[in-house]
């Protein structure tokens, strides 16, 4: 089948004079809403810098008499080409829709519209004592109607779940143009299926959100958090595992492999070093990264008990982080690596692949073989408490990226035998869609493609993403 | 349209060749299936006392085949009528299949067949230091099956969400027969459409489910409550409100109205009853439970903040329970609220409408004139943390049961004004289907629609629930 793709000279005039300069036809601003943080650049025939719903439901009417595609987009932090014009198309930007509509503090949510920075609904939240938990990595730049697009997740997900979680209820505009609401304002519903769920994590192919009822929690007081050095990945998570089964639910529990460790071990402050084993530079196989949120009283009293837990279970080394500062810098050795792993290869292709948290050790055990059958470097860091890897697969010269893009391919596989998924955090998109079928069977794959035709009959809203074109 | 109904004699032979012992057709056996606790019977002409997944597809089959309807059950604890043969057909019990199959203490996960008993769960889980969180008051009956087909929730809600939260991925048979999993055995997976959480709270119109993969979490420690009694549900709001945006996330925040505490004031200790205004019997117009869990120095801390916080906004009396004996009594107080209840009236109709939070105080209060209107009594309580309201509406006389079913009505009707759904637990069965209209919108619901007949063409899969009858 062919994808409906850009509109025609006419079709675009009608745009132009139907949204006047709210459509930007401008080579910078097409060129700005072709890329995401794939790499890739798919520069769009147009852009709607939409400023209401009714903008946007005139706009899929229009595509849908008209055909042509239209593929909504918040900021573009996606990894997995989702929001990109791949078929040309008018590009609908929810960025400017960024209204926090209320912040309701007696009833404990928020009502915003899809282009509210996510970092912002956080610190307005805060603001009354309330928290809104989900936190990708990207939350300071991404959009809340992004994120819920892609069920966006980060560390807190061990704690907290991920962005379907906080998602109560959702104002759309359906692929035909009609506007409908689904879901509910309040913290239980059990009416009718949860069409809620089914927008959520959808890509941006069944709908285009325009307003968000999200749940909050009251906000923890404080956080506190550890980190620990072990002599590989098994003692790590013989470590996870041993928090978890006594009690204890961090609000995260990261990771590093000891190739990334390698690379940003020096960032360790030097007396957690000096009582490491191995060489400068080599400081134990994997380091753990665990933080409790709570009363200072709680945290403190829960800290302790892992660390001594830590050491118990063979901790080499202990980075205790009782304050701010202690704590801060035991982050940026988590977050380091993904800046330094960029900078140090010309290819770099970023998996998320997920494993149960069992199968953690299994999976990143394993990796070394890949990465030396394909000469090829892999890192392995994340979400311990998630079983939500990145997989960051490197080589230094252009040459190699077919390699890089086999071991890509087998990392996958491997996932899915261990009772996986290819992706925890960043969606299918067009990155992963050929690798659809590895995963999802085909009597689910002809309900999903089914649900696709009910909610949009003319392909108009993002076409080819998530499934791989029918033969 | 006309739904699929009882299979024919021939049919009803061939399915006895076909399945031996495990048709059932006797008459005690159709009676029990043909209850649940709505209270009506309606006996189907035969059940399935499902043994494995294979006996549930070919049954599916067959109902394609030759037209009649399947209607999928556990242990009958709903009280929508959402597992009654309706047009008759054939009752297809899953509370057979009742394996643990694992307990996974290294991924923090639980696989399970559906007609494991919740309760059992928990049991299992809590053995292995892993807590299953979800507690509809059925827990101890109700297999977590027909929690999952129903989106089960109780007071748990409030800190950690609804089945729908725990379940991860099912493995189901579709009504065409087809074996279909959904879903990852992961905490994080966004790989395609959410078939896991359309299935999830379906009332088993679009699948039915034979295992599930469910999330555990760290067992607490231990919890502590405290109940306090104010001046009115007002008063009672301001203090849960208060107490979740100063930091605190109790584990269950309950409420009885004024006319509750009057009908089980009598089981508050004597030295809470004295400290107390009003006649004998009448003791103060609202009472709150509140529980947290956590380490036992986590939740006393927790505890002593919160009794000072209610005292602060206006409690009347408190009622501690730093030990397990006073945990329960204060507990018996709120459970035995639906109980003298039943005992005390001919008439009975539960609702179960859900409002946002900062909307409860307005929903209690404007039950006193909805009640005067209709001739009726109403008693509410309920789930403060999450807005989940029980109305019992009740009458003395079944010649009044037409002013019960207006006034219940007319709340449902009240709720949506104020924000709030027709069902927080309970879900649309046959009983609420006529007011889905009142609840979803045109749109929603021809998407629903199509969705059902997406997954059920021929529409034999608990045929008629939900959705009201097409014109």
């Amino acid at each position: 089948m062919t994808y409906p793709g850009a509109p025609s000279p006419e079709t675009l005039a009608l745009l132009a004079a139907e949204f006047g300069p709210d459509l930007l036809t401008d080579p910078a601003s097409l060129d700005a809403r072709g890329r995401d943080d794939s790499g890739l650049l798919m520069p769009p025939a147009a852009v709607l810098l939409a400023k209401n719903a009714e903008q946007v439901a005139r706009l899929l009417r229009l595509a849908n008499a008209r055909r042509f595609a239209v593929i909504p987009r918040g900021a573009g932090t996606g990894l997995a080409g989702g929001c990109l014009a791949e078929t040309g198309g008018v590009v609908l930007d929810m960025s400017a829709m960024n209204r926090i509509i209320a912040i309701d503090a007696d009833s404990v949510t928020a009502t915003v519209e899809p282009g509210v920075l996510t970092g912002d609904l956080r610190r307005a939240a805060k603001s009354k004592g309330l928290f809104y938990p989900p936190d990708p990595a990207s939350l300071d730049v991404s959009t809340i109607g992004g994120n819920a697009a892609t069920n966006a997740g980060g560390p807190a997900c061990v704690k907290y779940g991920t962005t379907r979680d906080y998602v109560l209820g959702l104002a759309a505009v359906l692929p035909t143009g009609e506007a409908v609401r689904v879901g509910t304002a309040t913290r239980k519903g059990v009416v009718g299926y949860d069409l809620t769920r089914l927008l959520v994590g959808s890509e941006g192919t069944l709908g285009v959100i325009t307003e968000l009822t999200l749940k909050l929690l009251p906000h923890p007081a404080g956080q506190a958090c550890v980190a620990a050095v072990f002599a590989d990945v098994g003692a790590a998570m013989r470590a996870i595992i041993g928090v978890m089964t006594r009690g204890h639910l961090p609000s995260a529990m990261e990771f590093l492999d000891a190739r990334c460790l390698r690379l940003v071990g020096d960032l360790l402050p030097a007396h957690v070093r000096a009582g490491l084993p191995g060489a400068p530079g080599e400081h134990g196989e994997a380091l753990v990264l665990i933080e409790c949120d709570g009363t200072a009283s709680e945290t403190a009293a829960a800290i302790t008990d892992i660390e001594a837990l830590c050491r118990e279970l063979g901790a080499l080394g202990i980075l205790p982080a009782p304050d701010e500062a202690a704590r801060e810098a035991a982050w940026v050795v988590r977050r380091s690596v993904s800046t330094r792993i960029h900078e140090s290869c010309a290819v770099y292709i970023p998996e998320d692949i997920a494993v149960p948290i069992g199968e953690i050790a299994k999976m990143v055990a394993a990796l070394p073989a890949v990465a030396k059958r394909h000469g090829i470097a892999i890192y392995a860091f994340g979400h311990a408490g998630d079983g939500n890897i990145h997989l960051n697969l490197t080589a230094p010269d252009e040459a190699e990226r077919p390699a890089v893009e086999a071991a890509a391919e087998e990392c996958v596989r491997l996932a899915l035998a261990l009772g996986g998924t290819m992706s925890g955090e960043h969606g299918v998109g067009l990155a992963k869609r050929r690798m659809l079928p590895l995963e999802i069977a085909p009597v689910s794959l002809r309900l999903q493609r089914g649900i696709k035709k009910l909610f949009d009959p003319n392909n108009i809203l993002n076409p080819g993403k998530i499934f791989p074109e029918e033969a």
